[in-house]
């Protein structure tokens, strides 16, 4: 059940209820992939506001597999994350795995990454292992396509991705979002929008954006399938998540967000600031005794200098990437709680310019 | 200052004070060789009741440099770390670079393992990159003899080491222990003992054991030299910490050690309990949802499943290596309490029969 309370513009302020609690919108989701938001527990995402976490049902059925994490209990007992979860498809990943893998009518067949065992995925086996992980949010079987990708295939893969979302809601309903593909063809993309609401999905992702398209092509994409979507649903741009992209995006009517890039950037030693990007082992941090961001109070900028964190990264040190991913995780809620805030006072368009020149100008220090 | 409350035979119930907090003995020191003990924070290491920790004075002088430390307010405000902190010299490492060190009567030049730069100890200088760290407890630099080693080469390293330990203790008597080497000779090692003994450092440590020699030398040479020492002082056996050779010193009245052994086995998976060892990778726990211990109170073992754990570790992921550091510290300080209740109730005898049979006989699973 999805509410919107404010809007402002395209943008929205609003509510998801799932099993496992209500998140409030917009609102960004910590990639944990196998499980775990790498480096991190379950008691530092709640700490930094983490109100849910994305999990990834190709990875989960192949590592540790279906069986044990039902005998858990679900996903929420397995892994200790005990908030709301949603996991994606693994449509993506399986896309991912060409030539490895061969799509028919009935499903897709594909080769573990891991040891080379073949596998069948069909709509309705991704939306019943999802049931047996027990996570809130499900994502049907879907066809991604890659950027560039000519219009004649990015028709074929749509009109594939419709049929299994039509199997996927008829399978079982509850809890599933449809996905909006359709590559950078505008035609493509408002037919997709308009065919998966009728279908009346809990709310819709836009999947295949942020695959190498230049950012404006994203944007006006993002901007063309919000315009088709119900207001009452909310909607998740999949893979999306520089935080200039969020704002912008918001701008465009979407709620919810999710991408590897904060939690990744942290363990390679880069960190967000409302101020631009620190790589954090630059030289001029050597003898900074003071914390990556003064105005934050993350765990990480609370304890820890730039000096300290500089000579954590330079030796190679596994508490380097916990230190950052916390600030990285932190950053994000904080954005997104003053997006939320500048919606409901509607002024988030001075908010938008504000940030953005800050952040951009700020650039990478 | 250190004081013995109890004695059970040869085993020692005591306190050390130092300038960051008392420190109950026997006690284990988890290293921080680099400042953080691997993957954890200050904050943990307090709730798994670490009273000290032990840092690198060899590694910290080449990274960051001690500059940077002295400017962060020292080591303690550097990393967090506010309780106590013993830095061994690095002559341990130092020597381990052979044929990259030369040893003159003066010090030793030896270049570093980063970059090659080329860099002179002497004892003074080690004493003091100590005092500019701000460590509670100091090493001075000493000559640390491989296993086996010939009688005259021993002898040699040992009066060099002696020389070294005058002029340290000279240079800055406080905070400083003193070390006997001696390798497996006897004779030799009462005669260093003798002699460090009336140049009366604030405690001894018993350095060069553990480097490949069998048990019953480790624990006969610790036996020979701690009969050698003052009843009223500290003793430290350097780098030695499986948890039978533990229970095995400190019935031969050893107060302090240290070893990676407890921190690097839970990085590579291994954890220890009370009924021997686990390997945390094994099938048979792929499907168990049991703590790894029962009876443990870390964070680990009341949040998360032996199968849990397993997958983390399967998949490479390095929150494995914080949450299996965290146990296998509790374990640690768990083991040392336990030691020091039963030394207080003068049953030390019979806790270390029980102990072994159980660790040992439960082997590795």
């Amino acid at each position: 059940m999805f509410r919107v309370h404010r809007t402002d513009g395209d943008a929205r302020r609003g509510e998801l209820v799932t099993p496992r609690g209500t998140i409030k919108t917009p609102v960004f989701m910590p990639v944990g992939t196998l499980g775990p938001v790498k480096g991190v527990t379950p008691g530092e995402l709640r700490e930094v506001g983490t109100q849910i976490v994305l999990g990834n049902t190709y990875h989960l059925y192949l590592r540790p597999g279906p069986d044990i994490i039902e005998n858990a209990g679900g996903l929420a007992e397995f892994t200790g994350w005990k908030g709301p979860t949603l996991t994606d498809s693994g449509g993506f990943q399986v896309f991912s795995l060409a030539p490895l893998r061969k799509i028919t009518e009935e499903g897709v067949e594909f080769r573990s990454h891991i040891d080379g065992s073949t596998h069948f995925f069909t709509p309705e086996k991704v939306v019943e292992v999802q049931s047996r992980l027990d996570s809130d949010i499900w994502m049907p079987l879907d066809v991604c396509t890659p950027y560039p990708c000519d219009r004649a295939y990015a028709k074929d893969a749509l009109l594939l991705t419709e049929r299994w979302a039509q199997r996927s809601i008829a399978f079982r309903p509850n809890r599933l979002f449809g996905i909006v593909q359709g590559s950078v063809y505008e035609e493509l993309r408002r037919e997709a929008a308009k065919r998966l609401v009728d279908m009346d999905f809990q709310g819709y992702s836009i999947g295949g954006l942020s695959v190498g398209e230049p950012k404006h092509l994203m944007y006006g994409i993002t901007e063309v399938v919000t315009a088709e979507l119900p207001h009452g649903k909310p909607r998740y741009l999949m893979g999306v998540a520089a935080p200039e992209d969020l704002v912008e995006c918001v701008a465009r009517g979407v709620d919810m967000f999710d991408s590897v890039l904060p939690t990744r950037n942290a363990r390679h030693g880069t960190v967000f600031t409302f101020e631009g990007r620190l790589t954090v082992r630059n030289a001029e941090f050597a003898d900074d005794h003071t914390p990556i961001e003064e105005s934050c109070d993350c765990y990480t900028c609370t304890h820890f200098s730039r000096s300290y964190l500089r000579h954590l990264v330079k030796v190679g040190e596994i508490l380097s990437m916990r230190l950052l991913t916390i600030h990285n995780l932190r950053f994000m809620t904080r954005l997104m709680e003053q997006i939320g805030k500048a919606i409901e006072e509607k002024r988030f368009s001075v908010y938008r310019k504000e940030f953005l020149d800050k952040f951009i100008n700020g650039g990478q220090r």
